[in-house]
Order: C-alpha cells, then structure tokens, then sequence
C-alpha cells in the first residue's frame, strides 16, 4: 500500500478536511508544502522546519539528478535519509526545470535532450528515466513526467503538448507500477511503497483540461495534480483552470496544485478542494527582503522600518517575530547577511503554514461539532 | 562598577579559571567570543549562539557606525536590544578595520580620515569619537582606540605606531571615564556602566611591547588587550609577544588577545593565562568549507566525502553532527546553499567554544577537589 487517504470533513464550498496516510508521515491536509529544491529549504535547517510544523517537503528531481547523484542518494538510503529529514517528501518530474532552466532542449515523443544549467553537459530524460531517478531519490511522492506548457500557448501547440503529456503519463505509470518495490526504504516501512500523481496539463483551454483530466482519471493514479499554473498566466485563468478540472478528479483521492501561490490565494484553493500545495515564493521572496503579514506585503528593505521596534508581525507567534523587529531584519537585509534570509525564510514559511492551519479549522469546524453532540449526546 | 573579575585557580604555567562579572553576563573564563560584525555571527541566529553556550560575542565598531548607524542603535536601546542578545558584549574601536578594509587613509595626532569600504564617503575617527559610538553601541566592554601596526614593520615604524596609539589610549580612556554613564542601558542594569580596555602595540618588538604594556597600566584600564597580531607574523612570534606582554599586566584583571586563533593556539594561549580571545576563523573557514574537527581540519568538500554517512565530527555532540553526515554537508557546500554555511559555522563554533570549556574543566581541577574535600571533610 502506497498512500490512503482519509476525509474527515467537507465543507459546501468544496474544501477538504482530510488525512493523507505517507510511509513517513500522515498530512493534515489542506497541507502546504515548502519546496526543498536541493535537498534543503533554502536557509532553513531541517529542526526549525519541524519546529514550523512543516509536514511535508518538496525536493526537485532535476536539480537532486544532476548533484549530488540520484545513484548517490539511493546508495545512501534514499533522500530523507541524505538530508535527515524523518517527515513526508514529495519529488517532482523534472519536467518544469526542464522547461523553466535548460537551454537547447529538443523534445521528441521519446523524451528530452537538455543541458545542464550547471555544466552545459548534455542529459536525455524519458518518463521511464524521470521514473527511475525518483525512485532511487525515494520521497513518499513521486510525480508523471509531463512537458510543462507555456504560457501564452495557442491551441494547437497545447493539444501537441498535451497529446505528449498524456503519452508519458502513461508511460510514467506503467514504470512506476513495474518497479515501484524497488524503493531502498521500502523492507524498513513494512513493506509500503511510494505513490504517483498524474498531472493535468492543457495550458488554459477548458477543453483541453478536461480531456486531460479524464483520461488521467482513467489511468488510475493514486492521486491528481493541476500542472501548467503559475507560468505567467492571470490569476483568473488560474482559477477557472482549477474550477474547470477539480470537479471531474476523484473525490476520494488527494489533489494537489502545482506552484501555487501568494497567502490569498492558497487559502483560496484550499477552500475550493485543493489539498497540496507547494510554491517557492515564501521563501524567494524573503531572500529578497519581502515578508507577509496579517496586513499584508512588507518590503523590509523600505528606509521607514530603519528604527522600526516592532515585530514584523506584531500577531503572529513564529520565533522571529518573537524575538527580531523590523529594524534589525531590514539591516540584516541591507548589509546583505545570510541571517536576513534566513529569518524572513523562517517568518514566511510560518505564515504560510499558519494560513493552511487556519483554514484546516475552518473545514474542520462542523466535523467537530458533530463529534461534540456525539459524545456528549445529552447536551444541546 | 563596570566589571568585576574573580579568579578562582590558577594553574602552575599561569592558566587563569575565573569569572568575569559583566552587567549582561557574568562570563567564565578563559572565553571564546564569536565575531558578530555587523551585528549579527554570520549565519548563525542568535537562539542557536545561546544554545551553543556563547557567552559573549563581539560586535565591529566601524561596521556597526556605517550601517546602520551608532546613534540609530543608541535610539533603539543599544546593541544587545537591537540585535536581540540578552548576554555580553564586546564592541573593538574601528582602528582594526580602518586598517584592514579602507583606502586613502591619512593619519595624524590627532585621528585618522578614511573612506568608506562600502560607498567611498569621507568620515574622521578619533580616539573621542570611537569612544563616543562605543557608548552609543552600549557594548559591556569598549576598547581604546588604536593604530594596529603592521607587519612587517621596521623598528621605527613600529615605535611611531606605539607613540600614536599610546597618546590614543590616554585620550579614550580620558573621554570615556567622562562619559561612560551616558550608556543607555545604565538604568536598566541597576547603574552599571561599561568597562574600556587599553591594547598593548609595539609589533614584534620585545623593548616596544613592554614600554607599551607598563604605560597601559599605569593608566589603570579595566582590562588589558593585546593587539597587532594575526596579521601575517609566524606564529612564533606571536607565542613571544604574548610571553613578552603577560607577565608585566595586572594579575587581578581580565587579559585579551584579540583575533586569535586556530583551535590549538587558543588553548595554548588560555593554559598560559590568557582571559578571553574572539576570532573570525571557525565562521570565516565554515563559509568556505572547512571544519575544525577532533582528528584535525577536514575540507568539506573533498569529493572523498562524497557518500560519507558519518558526522563531521564522531565525538561531537553539537547540533550539527547529531544530525547530518559529511556527504550532505559536502552537497550544501558544493551546491552553495545558504543552510552549508550555517550548519558549517554552528559546527566550527561548537568545536571552539568546546575547546575553551575543557581547557575551563582542566583549570578548575585542582580548585574543584580541594571544594569537594571541604565538602566532606571525612572523606579521603
């Protein structure tokens, strides 16, 4: 058994209260997930992560295949393993760092010629290969090889995009299913195994993605996500993509919103039914000095926080805001010391995780109410 | 009261085990202080600097007057509020810098003019001035503004040098004895004030040297430094210089050599009396990939560390080796990720101030047994 997924609560809207059952984990879903490009969530150590409450961290499989190895990482137990992280890992195909970091590609049915951004070396990637190198890395998750479209795309460029994405799909999942068994921890989780998500891909055509999403439906994954988002499109056309796709996937199986997105609007799907969420913005933009709040976007580099006292968020309870102001975290930022991104990673990261928690009590609110009456039957 | 220094033991080749009574902090020597230049030890946060057990770190005068600024950290309640570090603090006067990162400096009697590494703009510090932003920084101890003659320095250069930082040390100590109730903290820590330690000069110089010892003390400063060295003299003549300079300053009071050293140096210097040293080494080196280490230094990045599951160090028990092997901390480093320079500082720091606590254990000895026979006087 790969994952099992447990729905405690759905609220009118759609949202999902639910738990997601992982060899390394159970996830309170709607969950949000900090992305761990290479093996590390940029400038924050793995025990403050778990002090964040982070259940679940993404690590990207074309950056982890190029350095330090996927064979290295299997020789060495796997990547929770290598980077000592206990909890969930999630891995995505290399498709999207395919399309967003690689120059010279050429793309046949078969796969992908790329280069390196690293060396210029030259790398050939299959679904049955993006396959095998998550397999040997080993997260609880393992993604289809897809080709990310573009954004602007015209119709037929994402149907041929499509058309490919579906073929590898396929492909993906048939090679998973053949050597899923294979995961180096698998004797050591009694016999559990990792799962795959399929991706629906189709750009911005509703057509499209409900062809996408019924023929993924069709192939039996263990569970869905919604690709191609966050590369440029408006937000709007981001939300009728996910409109348009989440009523046709399983309703007992996890979703799982690709890249997505500023505090809004992740509270925003969550409540829609979107279960997994992962995006880099947390912690790039608190690299470059800019913090969420409960009142909204600060960019801490801005000359009125010079001699500012207070916390960046005066109410929220994460550690930086217990102990740093705004004053202090501008001047790390300004002289450019890598405590500021660390501590603005740490702020964003808690506000990101802390909106998810809000939300999964919100959808959890009438569960509990029932569960109240229902142990204590006699009291109104 | 500024500060009170307690010997408990001394060893037979003049190793001190004392307590240095701070108004933050009261600090067991001998100590290590971590550099936090610009406020901050680079990489580290300050929780993890408490759990390290740093009891006093450093913070650079001319850094902290350029940005953000003396008179903005004094408004904000002094150094230990603004960067949040409720335990002891050291600030050096800026003459170090001045010498080690500006340009077009032109000194006379009465200061030294010299541009901005950061932006070129033009400033003047004086022994006056120095002292007045080392109030303004509020720091525990304050030292006398000094020239740091450089080495190689013929013997009339190097008695020149002396003469300047000779009239210097007479004017801080003047100008601070008239302002040092102006600290703002004062009130807060029950009308303690901050101490000012003179920095004995003369290069490499025996004669020079001891001239420049017996006029310190005869000025009566709270402590005593010695300055001018790791600046690229073999380390012999660093033993000798601080052999020289030991014997002729005041037993009862707390002695520093300022920017020293590798692990063993700093032993070395302790078991022969030396009080406290502070050193940007264990984080400069972690940046860069080296690790200090019981068996010796290790290059992280050594492509021999490649699949190494071991900790850095076996026998460590820091936060860093209970967690992570020498083949992640070799992929973080490679890979230029923030989280390999953090981890390798908090190692290498945790390595320094081990050091220091054994050669504390060591000097406690022989004063430990004779309390524990006091204790219980019928027992052998």
């Amino acid at each position: 058994m790969a994952l099992d997924f447990n729905i405690l609560n759905v609220s009118e809207a759609g949202g999902r209260r639910a738990q997601l059952h992982l060899p390394h984990q159970t996830i309170e879903t709607p969950v949000f997930m900090p992305v761990g490009t290479a093996g590390t969530v940029k400038a924050v150590a793995q025990d403050v992560l778990e002090s964040l409450g982070a259940q679940i961290i993404l690590g990207n499989t074309y950056h982890l295949y190029l350095r330090p190895g996927h064979e290295a990482i299997r020789r060495m137990g796997g990547l929770h393993k290598f980077i000592s992280w206990p909890r969930a890992m999630l891995t995505d195909s290399g498709g999207f760092q395919v399309y967003s970091l690689t120059q010279l590609r050429k793309i046949s049915d078969e796969g992908v010629r790329f280069r390196s951004h690293l060396d210029g070396s030259s790398h050939f990637f299959t679904p049955e290969h993006s396959i095998d190198v998550q397999i040997a890395l080993g997260a609880d998750i393992c993604m289809a090889f897809d080709e990310c479209t573009e954004y602007p795309a015209d119709r037929d460029r994402a149907k041929e995009s499509l058309r490919l994405t579906m073929s590898w799909a396929r492909r993906s999942l048939d090679h998973f299913r053949a050597r899923q068994d294979e995961v180096v921890w698998r004797d050591a989780c009694n016999g559990k195994t990792q799962s795959v998500f399929g991706i629906v891909q189709g750009g911005v055509y509703a057509d499209l993605r409900r062809e996408s999403a019924e023929r993924l439906v069709e192939m039996d994954f263990d569970g869905y996500a919604i690709g191609g988002l966050s590369v440029g499109e408006p937000r709007e056309a981001t939300l009728e993509v996910i409109s348009t796709v989440l009523p046709l996937l399983p309703k007992d199986k996890p979703r799982y919103v690709m890249g997505v997105g500023f505090p809004d609007e992740i509270a925003q799907y969550a409540r829609m039914g979107v279960d997994m969420m992962d995006c880099v913005i947390p912690t790039r933009a608190a690299r470059h000095g800019l913090l969420f709040t409960s009142e909204g976007r600060m960019n801490i580099k801005n000359k009125k926080y010079a001699e500012d006292q207070y916390p960046p968020d005066p109410t929220c309870g994460c550690m930086v805001c217990g102990r740093y102001s705004r004053a202090y975290l501008r001047h790390l930022a300004r002289a450019g010391e890598p405590l500021g991104g660390t501590l603005n990673s740490i702020h964003n990261l808690a506000y990101y995780l802390g909106v998810m928690q809000r939300v999964r009590a919100e959808l959890r609110a009438p569960q509990a109410t029932t569960s109240r009456l229902e142990t204590n039957p006699t009291r109104p």
